[in-house]
């Protein structure tokens, strides 16, 4: 049986937290140096434990077995949301890592390879995902040529430049070589913790559809232009907003979820009428019907907003994410090792945040497991998770991964 | 009478919007290279006209008349907003170029003394009239050490220290050295347009009371947090924007407006929860005790608001402007000239937008004259006024200005 080093994980992980290290969590956008910096350490420790470590042409890190058999992926991503916590992502990270090292030591896991991989760029700095589906062959050179940092607007290319990573080749994923993909995660609700449950084992991962919606009013002066004869592209955006508060839940399921993250009123100054108003909208649910309704219900509030305030609008949908379920054996490993060390206090679950996970799965067969978040926060620099949870967390794994890797025929 | 150049101040007008040319318009914000370049520009051409020019020390452009007679302050800011029109402002100051040179070239004129001024930072890109405010003696240097760019957040003192004004001394308005002031200025709104009306004497400016509201909620994972948990800070600010929508017309008065400029949600990011907004929210009228019962019912609506949403909410007021009225002797001097040059094409209003005469009336006797905005348009690169009432507009401000020194009893 592998059993992990408690203190050696709990120890990387914090040694992890230090790139970027922001109040009691992280600052690890990624590409930044402290993003290529971690990635370099931890090629450095895969290495270390025997494995031909490489950093491919999007900065996902790699520990690949010298072994002739099928290995378990086991990783999540390395960079951080801005100025977020200290987990998210790196928690299946450090597992991958802890988990080849315990396998390394355990005489009869020896042979059971286990392949630690940090994927780049999953929180969309530039694109969502971006390591994951590249391995998968889901992106092409003119999508990258194309992509450019969400906040500053400057290329992806330029800063895979500057990472150094220019030139090098993307690695891609051949799946004869592999039985499957395991990833751990914070869950970032607070269902764990207000069922006091300690290990979530995911059936499903919900899908994001997003979008941007513009308004064109007419900018002009706010202290001369009668209220009678404005178009305020804000007002716009404000009464869609309201509308959306109050419809959604007409045609939502039980766990959908949406959220308006931003909104950009132009020219933006105190005395002018906003003539432009962009919001940048989102929904998640695990039904596909459900999604379908959502969209159309919102294409619907949109056209009566632009109808009743007189803006001109235009809806794009920029994110269509599918749901995807998790594989039925790699689940049973996990509840089976669960049940092993947390009996009666874990729990099958959907996710209702986008994971990796659901790319690598239309290629190989996958799961993951939640430990709890703290009071159910995450994206944020309080994010936080107990010890005994992170050191479950990677117990239950380490015994779904030896259990997946034994029933492949590695004995 | 004193004759205008209509030649010669059509081509000035447009020798002054080279300073910053965008597009149609302008975008010279105040201390930009632009706008300082105008101000000597300015200055060169007062001396040319006799005067002794100067500029002090927040960018206020004086002609001083060489005499020992009360002079007519004539003029308005040099400034624009950000990529907007190319009147706001530089019309008012080259009137009063235009007529300092006239009265100069007008030998029965010769003795009746025009100081034009161009003054800094009406529009507030630092703080909203900067210029004659500080010329009227309201404001202190520890407002100067506080104030920043509105855009960029950087100090008023280095912008002066770039434009080469640190250290130089700021001109105090002696008021018995002034006959009074005359400003004119595009309306900005479509009041004399849709009147089929030429000329606007003013006969107050309406007051501008103006808000940052925050709302205080919770961030968090926008696809797994719950909606029945969320205190979702974006949602608040729409719930506002509304209710004041829905709830301001039953208080306002029939000249009332209002306008939320900015909605700025934090993070900002598309899948977090945003966990603070913050509004930009104005409004303006004639009468204190609409301005006063606005102001009582947006705070009911923010309490009501916090209360619905389960938000924190914050409230503050950040200008307070009174309503003020015109001099009714010089409203009179400009209507006697209005009705010799467009008998039956001008009218009195009041100014839906604050000017530099609000302050100035403090202290002098002030007074405006509005030129129609083509479209209603302004702080919008395509503000425009036709040919004809730009010169109009000037020679019955010449007129009035007349009228008004020979009723000083400089015959």
């Amino acid at each position: 049986m592998p059993m992990i080093n408690a203190g050696r994980l709990l120890s990387e992980l914090r040694r992890f937290a230090q790139f970027g290290a922001y109040r009691t969590g992280v600052h690890r956008p990624t590409y930044s140096k402290e993003d290529m910096d971690s990635r370099r350490w931890l090629a450095q420790q895969y290495e270390a434990v025997g494995l031909q470590a490489h950093i491919d042409g999007v900065g996902n890190v790699f520990g690949v077995p010298r072994s002739e058999r099928r290995s378990l992926l086991i990783g999540s991503h390395a960079e951080s949301q801005n100025y977020a916590g200290w987990l998210d992502g790196a928690l299946g990270v450090i597992y991958g890592l802890e988990i080849a090292r315990t396998f390394a030591e355990t005489p009869d896991c020896a042979g059971l390879p286990i392949a630690p991989v940090a994927w780049a760029d999953e929180e969309g700095h530039y694109v969502s995902m971006l390591g994951s589906r590249s391995f998968v062959g889901d992106i092409d050179e003119a999508e990258i040529d194309r992509a450019v940092n969400v906040d500053d607007g400057l290329p992806l290319r330029n800063a895979l430049r500057a990472a150094g990573l220019a030139g090098v080749p993307r690695s891609l994923l051949e799946p004869e070589r592999y039985a499957g993909y395991l990833e751990a995660h914070i869950e970032q609700g607070d269902a764990l913790e207000a069922s006091i449950k300690r290990i979530g084992v995911v059936t499903s991962i919900v899908g994001l559809w997003q979008y941007s919606i513009v308004f064109h009013g007419i900018q002009n002066h706010a202290g001369t232009t009668r209220m009678a004869i404005r178009k305020d592209a804000g007002v716009a955006a404000a009464t869609l907003a309201m509308a959306i508060a109050e419809r959604f839940p007409e045609v939502a399921g039980p766990c959908s979820v949406w959220t308006t993250g931003r909104i950009t009123l132009e020219p933006g100054a105190p005395s002018i009428i906003p003539g432009r108003a962009e919001m940048l909208f989102q929904f998640w649910d695990s039904a596909m019907s459900v999604l379908e309704r959502l969209d159309s219900l919102l294409r619907e509030l949109v056209e009566q907003t632009a109808i009743k305030t007189g803006c001109r609008a235009q809806i794009e949908r920029t994110e269509t994410g599918k749901p995807c379920h998790m594989d039925p054996a790699f689940q049973e490993a996990i509840e089976s090792a669960a049940a092993r060390y947390a009996p009666d206090v874990y729990v099958r679950m959907p996710s209702g945040a986008s994971h990796d996970a659901q790319v690598v799965a239309h290629k190989l067969k996958s799961a993951m497991l939640f430990v709890p978040s703290i009071g159910g926060i995450s994206h944020y620099w309080t994010e936080n998770t107990s010890d005994a949870d992170l050191v479950l967390g990677c117990q239950v794994l380490a015994d779904a991964a030896e259990a997946i890797l034994r029933g492949e025929g590695n004995t």
